[in-house]
């Protein structure tokens, strides 16, 4: 399980069997890396919340925005409705519109009720600036990437500088995706928060550890650089939460993310959004009024707390994971495990 | 039945069959009324959302700052936890404090348990300036009008200069509490949508009664005056709605009260408050997942369509039913009936 | 000057010299109209808040999202930073995505920083669903239309059923692009207010002009459509405001929406933006501290009652610039002015 | 200097003078204790923004609602209006409804306009909940308190369980009202952001103290405790920022919450207030435009990294300054540095 129950302990909880999002039973996740050691260091993550038919079997859904210096496409819609109805797309901030335009075409093909009948479709995609090691104007991303990056998805995925992660650095080492799990007991069933996130944000420096202030020790030779970058950070349960309450998870994504070393920068989009695969809603329905569940809220703290831990691990296991990285015009990114190595061994 | 039913017919749709916000079986509203014909001309009403024990027995709730020059107390917590726990209070804008305290020790005398093992209770007191009529400054509401507006709650209620609109002025009228009932159907079950107002808003030469420029026509003579004062709407249902859906009912209330001549003025608190007695929560519960049921937004037209009339109706209402009326220094504020039979007949 | 000016009165205020949004000056705007009779029926309308470097010389902004059944592009920046750094487009909701990227390569095409040490850009893209006349499905919108909609921008520009509002339909109309202004006097001195809408709201037989019933007596013999559609409103002005005070007079745009006829139905994603060219923001500064100027809020009334007016009226100058139009299917959506003349001529 | 300087570094930054919210000039801070060591264990704290005339003389400020469990006053006008115009007030949470009263009553007498010409007065007034230690459902806080803790107002003040902290809790410590400040550079001049928190929050076994898992060492005997109670966090600058501004900076106080061991619970009502001295604004003026200045948003991440710094070392300095405290019903809570010295020494 490498890292993340061995090396590391983040906090206190349970992880789940992967240590993945996709421990949320349902839940996939694809990468499509593009990377030529030189100008191209770029990729698509995408993010399936199940394996059905998502426009017409939407999951509960809400976002929140800490830092909104980012691109990110669909957050209206998520918001008002309290849906997600296609894959969750992840890529380079200059991409966005073809992987939603991708995502249209790929919903379209699927659903010929889309533009019709049932009205449009709300692409939900998200990116953070991958610039510094990935020639980004060169616009890399295609549409089939996307669509190789939806059909790759999986319970298994690589963690670290792959897919939308193959050119983001994080805290002044190599970033990319990291994930982890938490279990969650309530009224005597084991429910799964589960954690991705795409690491690109904070300043050399800055990493914390459990704590640990290993930027300060590795890198101190460093000139500290700006919190930079972004994050997004993507929360699966099958926790019936309503939408208001997956917005209040959706904060606590900023709680894991400020005990590794971020203060939210300026120009840092933080984003989370959180869904479950516990409340679904058709797209339409002859009955107007239909049930749901949901947890009293007085018991949402310990999914509030492993929410929290579930962040921070996968920020510190995506930075583990990444290798370091060859970019554009000979830059270099090293990843933490090689320079761990070279400081501690 | 009045105005209501008789002399204007404000929208489509078909009213309850009080044509007040008490057609929500459960809702009752009571008012004090202060009035010396001189300085005091101010009051409370209160509304509650239930017969029972509210803290223990609470109501899904959400709120809409269509404009925030107010102070309207309570708003923080309705829109995190997404319930109503208390009556909820109407009284002029100094007199909050005073309201607030009145809630906790009517709350508390009722439950041993707040401030002990249950935590502490969320007053909800809502505002308008009567400081035309009024010596606001007075502080002439107290604890015990409160109470007193609670215990006479009931289904039958007075609209007009009664309660917290006892001195209240809106669009160059006499303003005051108005009320406004739809029927809406769904699943082949009636529903009611009703509305609560506090109407102090609006300039002189401004009043619309159903598109037509009634506030021009009789005001004509008059200097247009600011929009000024602030309107509370609070809208009751017994349709099972969620808090996201309740926001977007709260919402709509904006769309009735631009229909009668506000324009939200810079200096007007207009703020929505929607509840469901449908939907209901206890404080604390052995179970951490509980079944609620909710509409598919999909149906939500004719809820967003009646909540709309009826918020315009309860506006015009109000003004329909309050009297000219004798304030401080001398004022006096003409009401509408006399106004028009004056210019009109 | 056309109907502006003769055949309607909406509201008491000023109108700028052209009545169009393009009286602040500096603002253009530019169509592409693709429409074949069949099925094509599409369009890109770009507006340009100044004809300077947008990118380095950012204008100040704020968006309300009044229902967020909608795909808009760009707000959650828009929102953080207060800015606008792009040409705002507006066309069909499954091409706002390819805007986007034409977004992108144009903004990068000027400025070879983009990407490189300045960071990326935020494209601001907004939509309504074209799809009643438009195959929309055919994703007709290319890049280039989007570059030559913004090579088109003009102080002078039509009205009507032309650029995005193509194939748009409102209130049981031919919808599409209406626009008005409205002067404000500050400090002696005459600033301007101007409103741009894509109008695609609203269903059938609630047409209401300065508070007439017109869509009840011209289509009393329709059935009732739902308020589907959506609509996106562009407000500019040449006032000092702060963010803050933009995003409150986005919100006023619900004002003029809501006497139009519309009730914010769930399926209409209406949306609002405000940006004022006399506030601007270059991208980086030597100077971390920068002078602005802003209007004390109590002196905002005008303002507030401004916008609701040219909102108004834009979307009436909308419905009756739209002439009748054939799309797709043998699908027909009259004009207004046709219907009217049919009515009452 | 104590703590701050000597015990405990938190962050790399540069402390004011004094390392409190009143290194912002201007700013006075003000206590009313009232402890019997048995029932009553409460007490006020007030925030003068500046000495002057505050209805006339406004500070811009903003807020942040991280979680919305708690009863604070007054954030919907400071959050329309982007202003705080009275002192600052913390107390426990049943009082807050006096506290208000007398905020009005305080402001009336110094202002004759207030309730006439001028308006209404919006007091802001913040709570947490010190049920634990202090019969709170006693309402020992009276209006006199609040005039004297106003009165009181000092530059020079003392921190832990004093004010309206004397009864409050913390990670299983003794909590109460902890300050700091750090130096920030901008343009070649020195700028001071403060911050002051009334801290209530946390569970036993979760303090963390930069970094360092102080609260599972000293505590592990004890049982988890849920993170009960709240924080109020208060944040003076004197640098020139905007509302928007401020809200992005009240936003960053979660930062330093989170790494002290806050992962915001359900229970726990997190809030954040920021001000500048900077901007001020005239509660009229003949002139609508006024000019103001304000950083670039490029130029803030010192301000954010020094804001959560502050935050974070408020709350250490809370728990450090609090002395063991005995209250109703023979509770008694113990202060950080005694069961650090019985712990560690």
């Amino acid at each position: 399980m490498g890292l993340k129950n061995t090396l590391f302990k983040i906090g206190r909880g349970q992880s789940g069997a992967k240590n993945l999002i996709t421990d949320v039973a349902g839940v996939t996740v694809g990468h499509v890396t593009l990377c030529d050691g030189d100008r191209i260091c770029t990729g698509v993550t995408a993010i399936l919340p199940h394996g059905g038919d998502l426009f017409h079997d939407k999951v509960m859904a809400a976002s929140c925005v800490l830092n909104g210096y980012g691109k990110t496409i669909g957050l209206v819609q998520v918001d008002e409705l309290g849906t997600i109805e296609t894959p969750v797309i992840l890529t380079n901030t200059l991409s966005v519109g073809t992987a939603a335009t991708a995502v249209v075409k790929y919903m379209m093909a699927r659903n010929a009720d889309i533009g019709r009948e049932a009205g449009t479709v709300n692409s939900v995609v998200c990116e953070c600036n991958d610039g510094s090691l990935n020639d980004i104007r060169g616009l890399f991303v295609k549409e089939e990437h996307v669509f190789e990056a939806i059909e790759s998805c999986d319970a298994d995925f690589a963690e670290g500088a792959v897919g939308a992660g193959t050119g983001m650095c994080c805290l002044g080492f190599k970033g990319g995706i990291g994930s982890a799990s938490r279990v969650v007991t309530l009224d005597g069933r084991d429910y799964t928060v589960g954690a991705l996130v795409l690491a690109n944000f904070g300043g050399a420096g800055r990493l914390m550890i459990d704590g640990r202030q290993v930027g300060q020790e590795i890198q101190k030779a460093m000139a500290e650089t700006p919190d930079k970058g972004s994050i997004i950070m993507i929360l699966a349960t099958d926790i019936p939460l309503n939408e208001r309450q997956l917005k209040r998870v959706a904060r606590r994504a900023g709680v894991g993310l400020a005990r590794t070393g971020s203060y939210m920068g300026n120009g840092s989009g933080d984003i989370a959004i959180a869904f479950t695969t516990a409340n679904r809603l058709p797209h339409t329905s002859d009955k107007a009024i239909l049930p749901f569940s949901m947890v009293l809220d007085d018991k949402l703290d310990p999914v509030f707390d492993m929410t929290a831990e579930a962040v921070e691990e996968s920020i510190i296991s995506a930075l583990w994971h990444a290798e370091t990285t060859h970019g554009r015009d000979g830059r270099v990114m090293q990843g933490l495990r090689e320079a761990w190595e070279k400081y501690f061994c």
